[in-house]
Parts: structure tokens; C-alpha cells; sequence
């Protein structure tokens, strides 16, 4: 449990938010076959689906900015992330806060992707 | 991954809380030898220090309200959870909104207990 998982956590969330907001059509590679996405209590399983409903959020312009991202190893190898942070999302001026949690794991080639995603506005 | 993880996850959330808020002493319970704790950032490892940093935390009085628990099951037969809410603290009158992750863990007996505990306050 020696691996840098805070930097590699760290580095995920930063690429996972730029691409989020600038491409997130292809967020897509990110997630296997059996990763889950939970997003507003609403849950795609597999890539291909987890592609098509974050293609299809009902916005067009999305701004994440993160506050924290704190990371812990897991059991087995992974890392498990939980972030705070606000959006903002097309022309609104207000942002709102969200939360996300990730499990990261590692395929036999050493590449990490996203097995867990559970995404949640937290309306204050 | 047919199992009910919502529903020990919704089971499990509501027994933290509710010891939590009346017995917060005997949370070291639910943690094992490598069990990880995130509290605002600050770590601790294993279940006696985790106990130690619960039992000690600043105030005397607190009530969580937990409105959602997303729970997801893990490639490991894990259960991974992210919970919204608010709490108040000592006298307080104005509720906090926090977030905090979970990965839930099953020893060989079959007992589920926290491996992964990441809290965050969110500040609106």
C-alpha cells in the first residue's frame, strides 16, 4: 500500500474534469465492461452505456471545479476517491455543489479506469 | 453481484449514524486492523486509532441526517457507498451539509465491516 495513490488520484480527477468539460464524449475509455455509474441515483452499467447517458446530460456547456480530492488505497489494489467540488453548468451564474466517489482499479497492463462512480448534487 | 448492496448499504448508513450520534465510542467496532479513516482531510489507520479520533473529535453533541446513500457493489465482493447529508453539531442551529464514502468489506465469517471512510464537510 506504498503507491503514490493521493497522485495518481490526484492526476485522475484533474484529467476526468477536463475532459468532463471540454470533450466528455469520450469519457467513455475511462470505464471496462462491468464499471458502474450511479449518477443521480440513476445507474448505467458497462462503458458503452456509462458513454451514452454522460453524452446525453441534459446540458451543453459544464464546468466542474474540484475543492478536495481525498484518496485512500483499497484492500485489493485500488484507490477509492471521494471529491467535493461546484459546477457550473450552460449559462447559469449560480454554481452548485456536488460530490463524487470513484474506486479506481488497475487492469493487468497497469492502466487504471474507473470501476465505481456514484455522482451527487448536495443542494444546501 | 446479485446481492442486496443497496440494501446493507442503506442498513449499514443508517446503524453508523445513529451510533454515531448517541455512542460514538464504540465505533472502533465497525473497523479492523487496516481500516482507513479521511476526517476533513486528516488520517488515521486501524480501528484504534480510528476509535481514538472519533471518541475525540470536537464536540459534544452531534445529529446526522443522512438524504442519500448511493451504494454500488465492487469487483471484490465490496460495497462501495457515497452519502449526502447535513449535521449539527453541540448547539448549533445552522445544519452542515457533508459528504462521506464508504467501501464496506466481508471478513471470512461473513461480518461486514468499514474499510474505506473518507468524511468531507461541503461548504455551499
Amino acid at each position: 500500500m506504498s503507491f503514490d495513490f493521493q497522485g495518481i488520484a490526484t492526476q485522475f480527477v484533474t484529467h476526468y474534469y477536463t475532459t468532463f468539460d471540454t470533450n466528455r464524449e469520450i469519457l467513455g475509455g475511462l470505464y471496462r465492461e462491468n464499471s458502474m455509474l450511479t449518477f443521480e441515483s440513476s445507474q448505467s452499467l458497462g462503458a458503452a452505456n456509462i458513454a451514452e447517458k454522460l453524452a446525453n446530460l441534459p446540458f451543453q456547456k459544464v464546468k466542474h471545479e474540484f475543492a478536495t480530492a481525498d484518496a485512500q488505497p483499497t484492500a485489493t489494489g485500488g484507490i477509492v476517491i471521494l471529491v467535493t467540488g461546484k459546477l457550473l453548468v450552460d449559462d447559469e451564474a449560480r454554481p452548485l455543489s456536488f460530490s463524487q466517489a470513484f474506486q479506481l482499479c488497475q487492469d493487468p497492463q497497469g492502466q487504471w479506469f474507473v470501476f465505481n462512480d456514484i455522482f451527487k448534487l448536495v443542494f444546501g
